[in-house]
């Protein structure tokens, strides 16, 4: 790679690089999942929105429809680089999947640490007509293998897509005087207005600014239910089923739904108010689990308190995540060892 | 209103949570006050807006018109969550009254402390005209008493609103050489180039913008005055008289005009200057007494410098905010016990 | 280059590279030079950081000490994407020569133009013991001839440097009721309370902070003179002569110096001001030349109103402007167009 220019930086590649910042990490000096997950995200749509404009024809710009299951493999701390590369691995007629892997550097000493790797699906919207999806451009593949894998991939979360469209209805109640460690003892919400720099050329929330404060909310609900230094372990596949408008107020809320010995899982709701514009009913945009861990002050997983389920819908998301808990750790124990695990 | 989740989130009530990062915060660790008058305006300007929207008819953005006098009544540090929740108490044909409450959650340990209480003034105007005032709906009340008793507050509010106005015409000029502790010796002036992310729907400054900007100034005239960590006590009550625009350069200047034994008083004008789209005549937009504390390295509050006053003008204004501060000392015997009485 | 991992990313080359929002951008739409500064100067001390590292002895983070003349070539424009990618070209025994080239892409396009070349000067500083200079590891040269050139551009560096120590005991006086297109008409000053997201790990304040706030007050210098949209044209070489701690509030002031048909010169001082930590004197930390062009609706340079010049001192100014406006078209003949000159 030459310095000069972005050059490898083809259709297919690009990297971005930061140094991580105080405010970008909690007080024990860990990067935000969540800030992570927003470079993850504004990599993902450059090279998809450069990719589906590289053929002559209506100009477009790239939306997030979604992210596949992301383990946060290593901490990232204040002061190192975070360096972000995407790299497009599979188009179908409509969508572009993106490959990013976020590699952590301390120039001090010289030591990297890959921290995440993530798959992203992204649709080219027409730039004069948002509700417009265009086709994408193929790619050229270097094995035939490679666009057969790419097919399988595709199919599994168009279908995975529509099973979780079922479970939007759903909303958090406040609980008074809430017993500790009950569900609602932890639970938490915040509201953002939709301000200019949140939104893409079109007008509407990046995927990677929600995906941010949906990681500030359920980081606040597992330091409350644990009260210790926590850190994001994964985040399961995220769908954004609905586009949010600059102007909106945006609630996030998250709930907790289960723990085990040293994890925790948050359920996370993004819920869209488009009050001032067009006075449409408030609408469910986004929702997701993640996963968090609490540290010890030395850094270590600790076991968490055992969460306390009274209601049987409670009961049952209690299952329901223990579900995906030993499943995910059944995936694993024929791949590699991230965080949650240790 | 309990401060778990988006408790009575209904029209009339709403609630926004933040983490206080290391940004947010003096070295001291403390939280600028200006940061919480942003977060409390934003709450206003959401639940005032989303109300006069309410029924059918022109689409309007709540306009920020007045702040109440506002006590900073416990610290809140980096670390800890700012709930601020807001609820609207009072509604005449043409103006919004909204109450909000500041509370500040260690979630480390659970324990949570009343920050601030404040009242705000909006003003529904037309997204079609700005210069539009538009109709309020009317909101319900649970008993008649609490409907006088906003009126009373309306009229109040109004009247003051025209005696304040005549304050604006005031210039702080500078000073060469100042002696230690004189008036010139700390007075401290900042610019800024009004951006996108600072306005609303309407292309006009935020009041919390403007707020977080005339903090910013009044701390650094109390830290050159008396060299120490300082935090703000109290704001008077702020009346927005004019409106200012994107890119408008924004000009934030503060002077010293009273201290008492451990307070010092600092007088704020925030001047407009549109000069790129139309060249119209810079303007006094808006002006506001802060009240602030020097604390010792354990966070106690220290005495302060005596303010020298030279001139008239600065006797006759030391002696208006020995006024201020002896009227708010009296009302005080009767009520709480906030930061400056410690 | 591989989209994995910082690939190519060894002790001689970065890239960083980000989408240009909104708030970087002046009403106009064009990014704000300060912004491209600071993307610049961020690629150089990372680089330079890894560099003085990368053998084993003492921990440092390497300062920024002098950025050599740069010129805006080309605007940036909101929705491009900007990458800035840095090289290390030269190293003595106590600094490193970064290059830095920066490319605008539109990713609805495909259009790349250069917009800015830039060559800094870094200093490795022990993170044990900030006022202790270590040694830089020597790079390998491609060519003899490199290292020639590299250590004669050294030279001149070092010479230049000790010539503008000079110019530091200036100060802007305010004026009163100034008449228009004279120095006091436009002189604008700001200032910053330094905050912990402004510093590097050593607790100062990176040198691409303070260029950011620089270009903003300069901005707003030339925009109070012309009353147009304007933009960065090119930026003198800049010394930092001495560092700025965390908590710090700086001044920084700008003042006209001279305008030829279709440009202005601005000069523009930071002074620091230690009041809490150490009751040290203010002193001045950093200046330096910024030239601006004015801007037609259209995007095309328009002459300026010419700058009246009262005092003997800035009559001085003016010549010493037109001096080194003169020495640049000169040089310019040889070399490239920019956007000055049009």
């Amino acid at each position: 790679m030459s310095a000069r220019g972005p050059a490898g930086a083809g259709p297919a590649a690009i990297q971005l690089s930061r140094i991580m910042r105080p405010d970008d990490a909690n007080i024990a000096g860990n990067v935000h999942g969540g800030t992570i997950l927003k470079m993850i995200e504004e990599a993902g749509a450059i090279i998809s929105t450069r990719h589906c404009n590289s053929q002559s024809g209506e100009h477009c710009v790239a939306a997030l429809a979604r992210v596949e299951r992301t383990d946060f493999l290593s901490p990232m701390c204040i002061g190192e680089v975070a360096h972000v590369s995407a790299e497009i691995t599979y188009t179908s007629k409509h969508s572009v999947e993106v490959q990013v892997n976020v590699l952590s550097e301390n120039i001090l000493t010289g030591a990297k640490r890959v921290t995440n790797r993530a798959t992203l699906w992204y649709v080219p919207l027409s730039l004069k007509n948002v509700d417009k999806v265009l086709e994408v451009p193929p790619i050229q593949y270097a094995w035939k293998e490679l666009e057969e894998d790419g097919k399988k991939r595709y199919e599994e979360q168009k279908l995975e897509r529509l099973v979780t469209k079922q479970r939007n209805g759903d909303i958090i109640f406040p609980v008074f005087n809430p017993e500790p460690y009950t569900v609602g003892y932890s639970q938490s919400s915040l509201i953002h207005l939709v301000g200019p720099s949140d939104c893409t050329l079109h007008g509407f929330v990046h995927g990677g600014v929600t995906m941010k404060l949906m990681d500030e909310v359920a980081g606040i609900v597992a330091a409350r239910h644990c009260k210790t230094n926590i850190v994001t372990a994964s985040v399961d596949a995220i769908n954004f089923h609905e586009k949010i408008k600059k102007g909106c107020v945006i609630t996030i809320s998250g709930r907790m739904t289960f723990t085990s010995n040293k994890s925790m899982e948050i359920e996370v709701f993004v819920d869209a108010d488009p009050f001032v514009d067009e006075p449409k009913e408030r609408y469910r945009a986004v929702s997701a689990f993640f996963t968090y861990v609490s540290l010890s002050k030395e850094g270590k997983p600790v076991p968490v308190p055992q969460l306390v389920v009274e209601t049987e819908d409670e009961k049952r998301r209690f299952e329901d995540g223990k579900g995906r808990y030993l499943q995910t750790k059944a995936k694993r124990q024929v791949q590699m060892q991230p965080l949650t695990q240790q």
